[in-house]
């Protein structure tokens, strides 16, 4: 009587995993138990009272409007005033250009299905961000890590891989979800020369540079590509590079509220909200009309200081906290912004069974395995610093100290 | 120096179409033009100030949840209270069975991403909607379309389709978009039994139901197979029939919240669950939020009821003005709910014409061609009586009539 649905599964759901920190999220935790573990930003810094009086003025003011169908492409103003913020730093972009999306998630699934055929083969930095290669995988490409060191993708090494034409290049150029490590000015300009040369698309993941702690701000991937097309005599030409940017309010504002936006070519742009009108119509609109107010009215600007001191603080704590806790052989990133670093045990030590041993002992991290396109990552983990207060990473990284001794009784 | 990015698309984006109500949406209209085109609810029925003090009690008891990261399968008290529902009605159903989506198209997004694999067989009824067909398009299905008459899709010419094994079938049994026909129980029944002997899975689009303004309600296509599975002795049993159901806020509260959910077996929801996670992560949490307020209130429950008798006058309003002003050769349905009608003229009328004329005289539809999955429909069009008044529906109604006796001087 009842049909077989696992005879009715499309081909490519095989290639579907659940998100390892998704899974923990939900999974059944010991009471207490302090996570390191999900790239979750301090809800104590979530605006909540501003966001509540935005909700109140739209709906007073333009309730129906909040409330009804939107246009794909998204809350014009909001799209209109990114345009323009992105304008004062040097490019040359309109509305056109802008795609507003349910969260960067989003931009990542309708960049898969504008541009992936099966086969087709991405390049990705190893480490890279687990859930790329989730929402990548069932459009079935074949992932080609590249190495990644301390200043960014080692972009000395692409260019036999940039030659075999891939369909594109998946970055995270500014303190890097798993890693925290930023590429340097003089690789960025090398990976824009080089996907130029070649003619390979960027797909320039940022949703963390408004959170640097220190040190100068860097061009993104899609500032220095304008350059390049306004230095060759394109300034009055609107964006038409090889990069496509994707921003987002989550790590800024609240991510609750599942707004985020991409930049690119404008005839780009139409093939996503293509695939964004199939995907979900649009995204929410009271959502979109409550990070434009927040957005104009300048509180984020004033807002995103709070969350630059407050994470650099932990970050320190846990820098400190490895310092004292962790073996002399362990290894670990130093940020200068975002929420996560990532620490590099001796071969041999196997943080997916550290995470078992770790979950008894109430802490939880991500092992470096989740980071990894083909394999590798083992011996490392991602440890996120922005949701735990100084207290919690002091106690957990001390417990996660004791058991890897425990495990390396030579350290 | 730049790419040619027209070479990096994947081959789906050829099967990319926009859709005409949204294209027509955006598009430059001239001012005071009636669009009885889009499929909107009525903007002066949205609860404005319910949604406001909703968002205001959520922000100020639970500001954090309400702006973090939530789980993929939704906020589970509004999981737990759709399922609590839907029990009411006859059939066994959990939490388990339920995923919050974005809104009902990300519902029919993740089917076709975890169902369709390019050459597979899709059943749709003649006319369909056409959002469906948009969203199936890229995942490269052949669609099958079945003749559906005022009694709904002809379950007596079902057979000879359902032996060729088709993937599933996409259905709209009550107040049809675009034809507001609702299937009769006899065809209901019929179309279970049929489906269930040849193992065809339903996906059962219901956004309207609640919208009924006459005549006694219908079981649901999954209500039926539950009752099924009960009567087999399974009552005890979790569902785990052949339909999946698509339910919607977006009709009876309001579409900008982007807050719909489908119900199903509970592997199905699994597979639909890790499809989400790589599509948006989750649903907006505030949202879902709101949704459960109002519902869990019972605000929802007077509400629907001022809609029924708003949409109820504007339907008959509509009736009159057709049986007034249309040439007597036209034909239309008489739907006991939801948002729309449908008018069939003489063949040789073009819609698709008519809408270009009828633009001029400040009037918008959408023309029938949009509907049919496989051609045909030039001399059919969708109407809507949702999102006008009494008086713009008499007027642009006796605008197209006129239109359409200069084009029939025999009428």
């Amino acid at each position: 009587m009842s049909i077989l649905w696992e005879q009715c599964y499309a081909r490519r759901v095989q290639q579907m995993q659940g998100s390892v920190t998704r899974e923990l999220m939900k999974g059944v935790r010991p009471p207490g138990t302090i996570s390191l573990a999900g790239g979750l930003p301090a809800e104590e810094l979530f605006p909540v009272e501003q966001i509540a009086a935005a909700a109140q003025r739209i709906l007073q003011n333009s309730g129906p409007q909040a409330l009804q169908y939107g246009p794909t492409e998204g809350y014009m103003p909001l799209r209109e005033l990114l345009a323009h913020q992105l304008n004062q730093t040097g490019v040359n972009v309109s509305r056109d250009n802008i795609l507003i999306i349910s969260g960067s998630q989003q931009g990542l699934d309708l960049l898969g299905k504008v541009l992936l055929n099966p086969g087709d083969s991405v390049l990705v930095e190893s480490p890279t961000y687990m859930g790329a290669l989730q929402v990548f995988r069932p459009y079935e490409p074949v992932f080609v890590a590249m190495r990644s060191d301390e200043g960014g993708i080692v972009t000395e090494e692409l260019e036999p891989a940039l030659q075999r034409h891939p369909k594109c290049l998946y970055a995270l150029p500014t303190f890097q979800n798993p890693s925290g490590v930023t590429y340097t000015l003089e690789r960025r300009q090398h990976l824009i020369e080089l996907t130029e040369r070649y003619g390979v698309p960027i797909i320039e993941d940022d949703p963390y540079s408004p959170l640097r702690f220190e040190g100068e701000p860097l061009p993104s991937l899609f500032a220095l590509e304008s350059a390049r097309q306004n230095a060759g005599g394109m300034r009055e030409q609107p964006y038409q590079g090889n990069v496509v940017l994707l921003n987002t309010f989550s790590k800024v504002l609240a991510p609750g509220l599942r707004v985020a936006w991409m930049v690119g070519p404008a005839p780009v742009i139409r093939k996503l909200v293509l695939a964004k009108q199939g995907a979900d119509l649009h995204t929410a609109t009271l959502n979109q009309m409550i990070a434009y107010e927040l957005l104009s009215s300048g509180f984020l600007e004033e807002h995103i200081p709070l969350i630059r001191k407050l994470y650099c603080e932990r970050r320190d704590v846990m820098l400190a906290a490895l310092s004292a806790y962790f073996p002399e052989t362990a290894r670990w990133t130093r940020p200068q912004g975002g929420l996560f670093l990532w620490v590099t045990l001796p071969e041999g030590v196997d943080t997916t069974l550290l995470f078992k041993e770790a979950l008894e002992q109430r802490v939880t991290f991500v092992p470096g395995t989740a980071f990894h396109a083909n394999g590798g990552g083992a011996n490392m983990m991602r440890l996120s610093f922005s949701n735990v207060t100084p207290g919690q990473i002091e106690e957990s990284i001390e417990r996660l100290g004791k058991l890897l001794r425990a495990q390396m009784p030579s350290a």
